[in-house]
């Protein structure tokens, strides 16, 4: 499962409107290569001479969705769950210790000695997809879930695809996907996939 | 990480303990293919007319091992953390339940509507390799920490291999890995390593 406006909000968004750094709400939808778009945000951040520890603070006031942690608790108690982001470790570990620490697949940031974001390491390319294919030749049948563009490639790859808070625009071009809006409409529609 | 003898106790050698069926007794070490040995326990308990129920409640007065929740927990904040194991979801759940339920790859059992163990699915063949190697197809580099002979090849698979709770006969025939009895010297050994 995607974790961002899935089960937490958008970390960058709230980062933005947390920092006041109008720069820093630029998304995928307006930077599509995810590497210009992190090399951006770290140049924001950098310029500005913002650190980690102003943005631990800054995410340590973000909680999970509202109902997200009742819904992970009743995951965990049926299927093996993975989260499948790409955000950082350094930057989700507040969010998942709200969540009871699930298993999550992501990437790593590069913090310096003087704190700041040197950089950032991708886990692989395309890890959502290869995340899902790698259960599958481990003996999973696969339930992926996410809410945009960037999870699409491990919907497809998926036994099934579910799309959860997803915009209007990735429901009406992936109608083979299942669309849901709240947790009770993903729970039935996962057992119905089980 | 291995389950059985590294964050809880074996759990076919408790259930002959607690029903007192000394034919339960026999483990890999009497019969080392582990499908011969499935299909003679599967046998015994039909014979006896022992169904899930019995299992379940013999299960539940089980305890994870001494320090193995706080264990987990530290590698929890640390690490993505995935027990592999070759017992079955319908046995461990309690044991997951006290354990803060990280995630588990294991096997299924199939229960008949008569609640009697009708068999058993493999996830795959050599699971626990497997599934290093899917991690390791995903960007990760692993440490992987198991007590005996069927954890060997995912020790071997992994950039690091560490035995916990191993008898002196795996110890001996496997010097390439460190050795560790307790869950403090354990940690260091995980710190090293990353």
């Amino acid at each position: 499962m995607d974790m961002e406006g899935c089960l937490v909000p958008e970390i960058w968004i709230r980062l933005a409107a947390q920092t006041g750094i109008e720069k820093l709400k630029v998304t995928t939808r307006e930077i599509k290569d995810y590497d210009e778009l992190m090399q951006y945000r770290l140049g924001v951040l950098n310029e500005l001479g913002i650190g980690m520890a102003q943005l631990r603070e800054a995410i340590a006031s973000i909680a999970p969705l509202d109902g997200a942690l009742e819904y992970v608790n009743w995951v965990r108690e049926r299927f093996p769950f993975i989260i499948l982001s790409d955000t950082f470790y350094e930057f989700a570990d507040p969010l998942m210790a709200q969540l009871g620490r699930p298993t999550l697949f992501c990437h790593r940031l590069e913090i310096d000695e003087t704190d700041r974001i040197a950089g950032y390491h991708l886990r692989t390319v395309d890890g959502k997809a290869q995340a899902v294919r790698g259960f599958q030749a481990n003996g999973f049948r696969v339930i992926s879930i996410g809410d945009s563009y960037n999870d699409v490639t491990m919907l497809k790859q998926a036994e099934q695809g579910i799309l959860f808070h997803a915009p209007d625009n990735v429901i009406a071009e992936f109608p083979q996907f299942p669309s849901c809006t709240n947790y009770a409409e993903l729970q039935a529609e996962i057992l119905k996939a089980a």
